[in-house]
């Protein structure tokens, strides 16, 4: 089928995943050059994120369906880390030309179904053909109805909360890399990384004016810390022993022989879980909303981690830890 | 510099360009996992397109610059075609490794030059690393403060007009692809198609109610009237000599001896200019904008080209035009 075809069979798709056209209603009908939406709060959030084969999916670990809900669902999580509550999807297809029309329905029926299963709909995108691999590149829009818990927002006393449990993404990743025998018994975890569920259930503590200052942990949870910390002044302290790791992920760390557990829950990236500073007063919604406190926000600069009364400073992905000499 | 620093730089290039933040005010600052518009109507409009080395630019036909400034250039179009005012833009940069970062910033430069031109702030952005070609995928909002002409919203007696000089930037390309030499004496044919101007200035006409539907003529003139004429159910008859061919295109089509001069008027595309459908009444505004009439809508369907009293039914850019036969 010639390239217009293959747009009109995508647009099918997207049209009938029956995702709803809430409050913020779509005007324009797909196939126009750009569509409108009405946020309620008149507060537009747009974010966007490609993903490439071979950098962010591969093809031999996840199927073209995962790559296309992985698209959409990690574009999702930083509306989530925003507080915004999502409006609609722009879908820009950047192929090689061996990639066969199936295969490209393929991705449009993964990112149909993260459309439908997070109900937001695809109002717009656009087909390119390349030399090069795949990419599937993604804005999402959100409705600002409450403040947006920015980087710079996290202040000294905050607590830190987290949700969900780090290094189940970078778990999933390595048994299917690495272990995919072992894979086979740990759908949750292979499921974190091939079809992670961004938090937008938490979006309401954004509009109760409980979060200050929100990020999700898509490159790891001390890096993101991190980006918190540097646009707030701020110095983290985390409690190593209070981040809470799956028993899945204990279990088949255990069973793969996976030596650098703690590193991948601290710094293995690919969750899609959201980090919290949040006042004092905050507590029992966070309690509430099942978030774990790991940590305490402090006068200084950068990321701490406490561990049996030690403290090591994070200095980056590489380099992780090391010993912290107070005389630097 | 490591990709962190890159992107510090980019973000100040864009934040120094001098792209003013308007109506459509808060922006959470650069670095947040996303950005905030307020778009003075409440309506955002979005649109996205990516544009790809070796398909849509090619350096040896331009500049690192100049694909950038290109790059937001088409996205404006398509909101200029919305009727929509420009609030914002997001920036995804896909990049080979090969690709130095003198050479990133070189693209960041002509992107902040275009913000600059047209008054629109990058808001946001991404850059991940492949092995294909550069992408730079462009997502523009805007504030969509009148109607938006939709594509669909042709009626039969309004009449068909078209902005500026369609083909300059086909012209402009051929040349500099084929006559190097003589593209240099047609500075303005090559600056259509290296840095074109999206009919911002044209958004008035919108919000005046004087356009039932518009659309820029990025894929040929007659190809996106062909798609106007689908949405509405109806058909465009064009008046292929009234169409404004530029004096530069008549004499550099000359000089350089390009016999196909009409194909690339009608159906060359790469041109930023706008096809409007209005009623008889606004025919006066059209003309005080400067726009041409170049035809009618009638009951029927798709394109005819009329030329010396007879009609040519337009097929498709590849075997473009056949001689229209009444019986068939």
């Amino acid at each position: 089928m010639d390239e217009f075809e293959l747009i009109d069979r995508l647009v099918r798709l997207f049209d009938e995943s029956g995702a709803s056209l809430p409050d913020g209603v779509l005007v324009v009908p797909n196939g126009d050059d750009a569509a409108v939406v009405r946020p309620s709060s008149g507060l537009s959030t747009l974010t966007t994120d490609a993903l490439v084969d071979g950098v962010h999916f591969a093809l031999d670990l996840c199927s073209l369906q995962d790559a296309g809900f992985r698209s959409i669902a990690v574009n999702l999580s930083d509306l989530a880390a925003m507080g915004a509550t999502p409006t609609g999807l722009l879908v820009s297809l950047i192929l090689p030309p061996s990639l066969a029309d199936c295969d490209v329905l393929e991705i449009g029926r993964g990112i149909a179904c993260a459309s439908a299963r997070f109900d937001v709909p695809v109002i717009g995108g656009n087909i390119t053909r390349t030399s090069g691999p795949t990419v599937i590149s993604i804005t999402a829009c959100g409705d600002q109805r409450g403040p947006c818990g920015p980087r710079s927002g996290a202040r000294i006393g905050d607590g830190l909360w987290v949700s969900g449990h780090p290094g189940d993404g970078a778990i999933g990743l390595r048994l299917l890399q690495s272990h995919p025998l072992i894979a086979e018994r740990f759908p949750r975890l292979v499921s974190a990384w091939r079809r992670p569920q961004p938090r937008l259930d938490l979006i309401p503590l954004f509009h109760r004016g409980l979060v200050d200052a929100a990020i999700d942990i898509s490159d790891g949870l001390l890096a993101d810390l991190g980006h918190i910390c540097k646009a707030s002044g701020i110095l983290a302290a985390v409690d190593k022993g209070a981040i809470p790791v799956s028993q899945d992920a204990i279990q088949a760390a255990r069973m793969a022989g996976i030596p650098d557990l703690d590193r991948l829950v601290l710094t293995g990236g690919d969750d899609y879980q959201l980090l919290i500073a949040a006042p004092p007063s905050s507590e029992p919604f966070m309690i509430d909303a099942g978030l774990a406190r790991i940590g305490t926000f402090e006068p200084g600069a950068g990321v701490e981690i406490v561990e049996s009364g030690v403290r090591n400073r994070f200095v980056g992905n590489r380099g992780w830890l090391h010993r912290q000499d107070r005389d630097s």
